[in-house]
């Protein structure tokens, strides 16, 4: 089926097929520096990646770009094209507004600031990334005051990971959220029924692993057609088009619950987009529409399908083939327990399903409070470390397992940690509403995870960047963010399992 | 050290290191959708690779680059930016004349060729691909045209491989190597005392060929911090940049020798590549300065080096390491004869030592007649079996095995074979000139691999392209192209094996 377009639509859409593959060049170099790159290919790669991100910088905010949104806005018929107008815009507002200079600027301070904090956090040294970290969140307040904003300067940086969502909503649902969460942790930790994890922690070969991993994700529906498995140090989902979306994962010999549900979380990430429509491909509309809406598939495979009971009563004969003794002699509701322990910890990924929302509230008021000009760069190791035990009743007691855990800040990547938060709570929502339609249970008691594949696909991965995030919430499940069906879930989950 | 360049030379460099940017990029993929690269993925990627080609063409046909020629041209100190320019126009001279529609139709009818090669080649149906074979020399006598000629028009394609090499000196040198082996082949078929390769053609896993691969590119002084090794299915070597050098081998479980001196000969190909200065990068001169040259090293170390009496007293207790008993039960001498037979065969990348040029003459001869339109296409696969039966004596049954073998017509490349026989006899002049300053049997078997290579780089690797390929050879051996040096090394060498 080939369209009719206009002349300027038809170059559009061309411009916008050039800018997409040197993204897709760039996400090819990025996985390759991830898995395979060898080590002295890093620094001039990065060079090759910068060239390339310069060329996708300046086509977005060319006079021929301005020129076809003033062209084509509101002035065509071709949905695809008028919400890729839109995404084109937002991207130039953004962009245009930013001086070169200090765009350049930028870009630079991000690459040295990662490696700066690489290094850092291997020595647990704060004060060496603390002067990068002071010069990423003054570029952050400045371009947030460029790009502008109603209520709350934060809300201007929310906006590119989440957008429709703002302080005044998480001001409400995140307190909220752990007020529930406070006395269901509590609950556990007075429980006499905890689950022992000593038989389910004992070593567990990597090819094993491997191997279940990769049937699982089969099982999934996940398509190694269009897609494949490596292993590298931090794990990732990229796409590089619906066609090619690759999934990596670590391994711990001693802790196969990492690869595992590593796998299975990204896996999630890669179903969206291995099953975006074909139509969007060559627009910017091909890919997840936000980064919660993509947490809310991760964490929809991670914890509502593969940490349930239903789960290993159908799988748990699957990982018996590749476990060692310890753990294949276990029963079915033993293996349950063990994989669901709830216990603080420091790490955010290594988090179980109650305790996590509370690192990413953690981190939220941190990055608020230093967009806010609230506190100070300097402070952070000390006030993280207060959080965490005020929330969790732990206090890291260095700043590897404290405030240089997580790379994102380093990349200048702040207002990004709301939408893990948000991920899980979508995630229950649409897990509530496809309960309505499907006894979910009995698919993955039956393997039919497919049919859990194709509702997703149905309701969420196919539309792509055509729905914004409380769109797709609103349209599945008729109402918009609410933590109740979180916290219902994990109450429901957890009363069993600790019996209280 | 920074140099102080004027602004137009700075400009230049900026303007080549772009170009060299999306000519990493290119590789990266060419490299991943011959390993990685999940099925699916290829359509969209092709479209990718001819987005990012179709730039680097523009850039080297811009009126920029017009003004970059025309300011620098004999007004720069800057030697490394001298060469550049002339590269630069080289390219300008070749792409410039070609209009843009037809670049645009021969690039699509490239890839297209390709693909159907590739089935054809599988059903062994040349009048599959006869039309799309039809339409490449079309293409490539128009170009040919439009670059011009001194003497034969076939002169102007041999130029993009071997500048400086002409049909009148391969119809001297040819001829006469041609007459030279055929007497030696007769030998070896009248000998009495043939070697025996039946002890060395049995099933050897693929993982311990994989470990001996590995341990050898390691002895021969590749770098695995700036490359890699993974498994093809038609083996070759990729430089990303000097940094970034990757080897690729195919494993035959029967026949190990595909895979070793495959490997071998790969990263011969890649000491090139990792050895260029660090000078050079960035700009158009930091690769191989020629097929030949670049084919000089790789057989360097596939033949001269790895198949000598001296490399196996050295590295045959290696490979036992790995090998099966049959074959490690052999003594020295024995291996030696086994992995020297020579046979006439039908495929050229599995052709030993003596019978391998004469594969490529029936090719160049072939292909000369083609662009001089003295033969027809679909006159090819009797033309090339009768060749084959007179130069060596064997007659292909099937086109599989006769004139669809090799991909290089598919993608358009004549004037690309003469390379391989030039290689061939370069490698015995450097190996000649080697011996004069270095005993390289006795370094072979002490096994300082090392210093061959590092001999090679000396007088080859580093200078990439900033020295032509008849300038190496005549600055190393102090003469031109002369078939004699591997004659020479070819009788001397089976006079003994087959005791004539």
């Amino acid at each position: 089926m080939t369209k009719n377009y206009t002349k300027t639509e038809q170059e559009f859409l061309d411009y916008l097929a050039e800018m997409e593959s040197y993204g897709e060049a760039i996400s090819l170099m990025a996985w390759d520096l991830r898995t395979k790159a060898p080590k002295k290919s890093v620094k001039l790669r990065s060079n090759t990646i910068g060239v390339l991100s310069q060329k996708i910088h300046q086509m977005s905010t060319s006079d021929k770009m301005k020129q076809f949104i003033s062209e084509l806005k509101g002035n065509t018929e071709d949905e695809i094209i008028h919400k890729s107008v839109l995404e084109c815009e937002k991207d130039y507002e953004r962009n245009a507004k930013i001086p070169d200079d200090e765009y350049k600027a930028y870009v630079m301070l991000q690459a040295e600031a990662e490696s700066v904090w690489e290094e850092a956090r291997e020595k647990s040294d704060f004060a060496m990334f603390q002067p990068y970290l002071e010069k990423l969140v003054d570029y952050n307040i400045k371009f947030a005051n460029y790009w502008g904003y109603e209520k709350n300067i934060y809300d201007a940086l929310l906006d590119m990971y989440e957008p429709g969502v703002t302080v005044e909503v998480l001001d409400q649902v995140f307190p909220a959220l752990r007020d529930s969460l406070t006395p269901l942790i509590e609950k556990v930790q007075q429980s006499n029924h905890k689950p022992d994890t000593s038989s389910i922690l004992v070593p567990f070969p990597k090819e094993k692993q491997e191997a279940f991993s990769l049937e699982i994700l089969e099982e999934m529906g996940y398509d190694f057609q269009s897609g494949r498995l490596d292993e590298t140090v931090h794990p990732f989902m990229i796409s590089l088009n619906p066609n090619d979306v690759r999934v990596t994962t670590r391994y711990d010999e001693n802790d196969f619950r990492m690869a595992i549900f590593g796998t299975i979380h990204e896996g999630g990430h890669a179903l969206y987009e291995q099953n975006i429509s074909e139509d969007l491909v060559g627009t910017p509309l091909a890919t997840g529409t936000s980064n919660g809406i993509h947490e809310s598939q991760s964490l929809f495979w991670e914890t509502y399908i593969s940490r349930s009971k239903a789960f290993w009563n159908r799988y748990f004969n699957t990982l018996k083939k590749y476990a060692p003794e310890s753990i294949s002699s276990l029963s079915n509701e033993e293996f349950y327990r063990a994989i669901n322990e709830v216990k603080p910890s420091f790490i955010r990924v290594e988090a179980d399903e109650m305790t996590y929302p509370l690192h990413v509230m953690v981190r939220y008021e941190l990055e608020k409070g230093l967009i806010n000009k609230e506190i100070e760069v300097k402070d952070l190791p000390r006030l993280w470390n207060d959080k965490m035990e005020e929330y969790l009743g732990i206090r890291p007691t260095n700043d590897r397992e404290g405030v240089l855990q997580d790379v994102h800040w380093s990349g200048g990547a702040f207002g990004y940690f709301p939408s893990y938060a948000l991920g899980y709570m979508y995630g229950a929502q649409l897990y509530h509403a496809m309960n309505k339609e499907l006894n979910v249970n009995e698919l993955i008691e039956n393997g039919e995870l497919n049919k859990v594949k194709e509702w997703l696909t149905k309701h969420v991965h196919q539309y792509g960047k055509l729905k914004k995030p409380l769109e797709i919430l609103n349209d599945v499940t008729g109402e918009g963010l609410n933590a109740d069906y979180l916290v219902n879930y994990l109450e429901n989950k957890y009363k069993e399992i600790y019996k209280w």
